[in-house]
This record gives structure tokens, C-alpha cells and sequence, in this order.
């Protein structure tokens, strides 16, 4: 019974064939997500109702042409100020958002780090093709490969090719920089990027049954000479720049088409 | 205004002062979780309506005399069929239940690797005095604090002093083993004991505003001889016992009494 449109369904969950009429964009970072809204002249929801009262979660919502728009981002910490990057406040996030909105499509939008040796360059916008982990060691048959945590990301070839994006695997962890077996796992992973959500949020996505599309910009060559940290300041808002003019390419692109669509 | 009550309610989110009718125990293992819910002779709800539909979660509820008792664990991972250890299902899946089931407290009871150097002994069990993560390295001002994400538990000193438990400082990160920059964070971190959970729930806890107590059984030295793979899986099922013993005890403690009872 298992025909390829079935493979198609079951990897972007059951409205694999739906219109897409509303599209959820998580931003780890404030400054990675206001160009964006400013671009697509979205609006503050200042009494969210469907985040925790006192939580530092934002939501911007508008239209796009005929597409539902929103972006959330996990705010600034309470108590540091700082924005609260890495995989647990995206997660909780990205859960509440997708429970609360029920979108045909999430994207993950934001900053990596990349691998000149994989052919990544600064201000580069990857699709991702894979996710895993490189900071989950549990060196117990069966539990190592589930703390690695591989699941690959939706079939968008025909979106790939019609908007000439690069594609490679992504690997998350939740440091900026990066150990000697951080190293080894995204070797491993055979990542071309690197950041520090990514993985958490296709496994949120799978969860709910959304199919999620995760774009990133690259701020920093990690197999560079350059500091990391340094370079990811330096580019910042540039990448920043490069997601405000791809995710609303991304986001016409998909307005009308069904998530199947994306691959054929 | 703010005497030492409100302090207090602070720590333990607005209802610090209700009587304690309601709670949740999150674990992560089921190995850890099946002797206590046998114990306390709790009951699964296979149609738990509160998880997305499709998620391993589960959920066991009962009562002990007048204590309303849920436990929830993230359950096996769809793929792999291991447990759903880690931050990122277990703050899932306590968001999801918290909001929910609105319990008065939680209580994250689980097993944990200990420090001889701190007086950690195999099978003790700790009541965690301060959450910290080890693995969340952001080398950027300010970032670097948030990354280590440092959170007092809520002041317990007569539930602790009555109920003889130790108590120490627990340090999260996502790996089993322990690298050497775990090393190096986990002493700064001060701790005593180390999981792979702990942090995140209490982050998802103080978001939610839901007073937490954090209960670790010592199922390895990390300091020690032994490697921590072998010795974990030598003394999970002991572990498990101590829990199974120690949960019940708490729950009949705070029965009865406002989380601001706990402390004085």
C-alpha cells in the first residue's frame, strides 16, 4: 500500500498534501528576527495569550500575499537580558507556537557557523538536508545513537533548485564554540554547518507532525583562522540581512503549494 | 513592602502559600519511574489527551491521602525505543503536563552521577540546592552567564533537615560521560551532583511560575574508578529502589502544607 506519495506523506507528516496557508518562522535571536518582520511588515501580538504570562516570548504575526505569517522568537532572558538561545527555550517555543497555531509549515530561521572544508562562506543561506546532535554523548549501545539523534529533513528539492539555495546537513549543539569531540561528532554528522537549535526543533516538528523547512545564514568559518566569536559578531547583522531577503522568498515560494509540492 | 514572606513567594512562584494538593513527578527513565508508580499504585491514563497525539509521553496518576499525584515520563523514543532522556523531551513534556495539570509543585526525581569529592556516596539520595548547566558554552559577555543559566532551588531547609536528606548543587548537561570541559564548568558550577535533566526543568518550572524540588539518586562516582557507563547500568535498578522509597516520603511531607512550609 506504501506508494511514494505515502513516503512523501509520512516524512512531512499528514498535511503533506494540504495548501500551505500558514507558515510559523522560529528566530533564536532578536536581532536575526527584526529585519525580517520589519520586511514583512509584520505586527507585535503584545498580549500573546498563548505563551505562559511573565514568559519573554514574542510573536509578530501579518500576512504575505495570501499566507499567514508568523514569527516567534524566545525574547531575552528575565533575568540577563540576553536572548535565550540554544535548544530548550527554542523547543518549549517552538511547542507552544505549533500546539497554539497549528501552521502547515514551520521554518527555522537563522545563524550558523560553517565549514569551508563542506564549501561553506560567510553570508551563505543553507537549507538543511539532515539534523543531529553533537553534544548528546550517551555511550550506551542504542542510547549513543539516539543522543546523536539524525532525522532528516523534508524532500524540498524542487524549492532547493528553483531558489538556488546550498544545501547541507546541520548539526546543533548547544555551545558557540567548539571542543575536540564536538569536533568528532560533527565530523561524524558530516555537517556542513553548525548551530545551536536546530536538531531540538526538527524533533519538536516530528513530534507535532509539522513539517519544518530550518534555514541558515553563516556568520563564521569554524575551520577558519579567525576567532569564532569575533567573526560571528562581525556578521551578524549581515546574515541577519541575508535571512530578511531569504526566508520572504522561501515564504512566497510555498504560498499555494502543499508541502509535497516542494519536492516535485 | 517585601518582607520575608514575599521573598519566599517569590522563590516559589504565586502559590507559596496555597496548601499543596497537586503533583507532578517528571522523570525520565522509565526503569526509574515503574517501581515508584507501583509503589504509590498509581494508574496510566492511556488516553492522555494532554500529549500531542503520536508522542511516547506518559502519564500515571493517583492519589496518596489527600495528594492528587501525576508522574509523567517522556517514554521510549519513537525510532530508537530507548528512553527520551536529556533536557530537551524532558522540558517538553513538562511544559506540556505543567500547563496542563497546573500542579502545585513539581518534583523531578531521577538518578545521577555523584562526586566523592563532595561526599557523594552510590545510592544516596540529593534534594538539589542550585541548578546549573555544564555544557552551555557561549564565550560572549553576559551570554557566557546565561549559557551556565545558574538558578537557586526553592528554599526547602525543614523539608530537607526533617527528612534527613543530603544536600548538594546539581550540574546538567546532555552527555553521560563527562569531557573536560564538563570538568572544568561542573567545578565551577560547585556541583555535587550531575544529570542530564535537572537545569532544564528547572528552567520550564520558574517559567511556568510551579515551585520545584529536584531529588537525585547517586548511581555512579564520577571522581571514583570505575567507568561511569558500567557503574550506571550496575546501580540503575538500586537507584530506582531509592527513589521508590524516598519519592513517597517527600510526597507525604509536603501533603498538606504550602510550599512556604518547607522552609521553616
Amino acid at each position: 500500500m506504501a506508494g511514494s506519495d505515502d513516503v512523501v506523506a509520512e516524512k512531512g507528516g499528514e498535511r503533506a498534501s494540504d495548501v500551505i496557508k500558514t507558515v510559523m518562522v522560529v528566530i533564536a535571536m532578536q536581532a536575526e528576527a527584526l529585519p525580517l518582520v520589519e520586511t514583512l511588515q509584520l505586527v507585535e501580538d503584545e498580549q500573546a495569550t498563548i505563551f505562559p504570562k511573565g514568559a519573554p516570548w514574542k510573536k509578530y504575526s501579518g500576512d504575505l500575499d495570501a499566507l499567514n505569517v508568523h514569527v516567534v522568537i524566545p525574547g531575552k532572558d528575565k533575568s540577563l537580558g540576553v536572548d535565550s538561545v540554544g535548544t530548550v527555550p527554542a523547543s518549549l517555543l517552538t511547542y507552544a507556537a505549533g500546539v497554539a497555531l497549528q501552521p502547515d509549515l514551520i521554518i527555522n530561521a537563522g545563524t550558523a557557523g560553517g565549514f569551508q572544508a563542506k564549501g561553506a562562506n560567510i553570508g551563505d543561506v543553507y537549507i538543511a538536508t539532515e539534523f543531529a546532535n553533537h553534544d548528546r554523548r550517551i555511550p550506551i549501545p542504542v542510547f549513543d545513537k539516539y543522543g546523536v539523534g539524525t532525522m532528516e529533513a523534508i524532500p524540498a528539492g524542487k524549492l532547493i533548485k528553483d531558489l538556488k539555495l546550498k544545501e547541507g546537513k546541520l548539526s546543533t549543539g548547544n555551545s558557540l564554540d567548539m571542543t575536540l569531540q564536538d569536533e568528532e561528532h560533527i565530523k561524524a554528522n558530516d555537517a556542513t554547518v553548525k548551530d545551536m537549535e536546530g536538531a531540538a526543533l526538527a524533533y519538536v516538528a516530528d513530534l507535532l507532525a509539522i513539517p519544518l523547512i530550518s534555514l541558515k545564514a553563516v556568520t563564521d568559518i569554524v575551520d577558519g583562522n579567525k576567532p569564532t566569536v569575533e567573526e560571528f559578531l562581525e556578521n551578524m547583522s549581515m546574515a541577519a540581512s541575508a535571512l530578511s531577503r531569504t526566508v520572504p522568498l522561501v515564504l512566497k515560494y510555498v504560498s499555494g503549494k502543499s508541502v509535497a509540492d516542494l519536492s516535485s
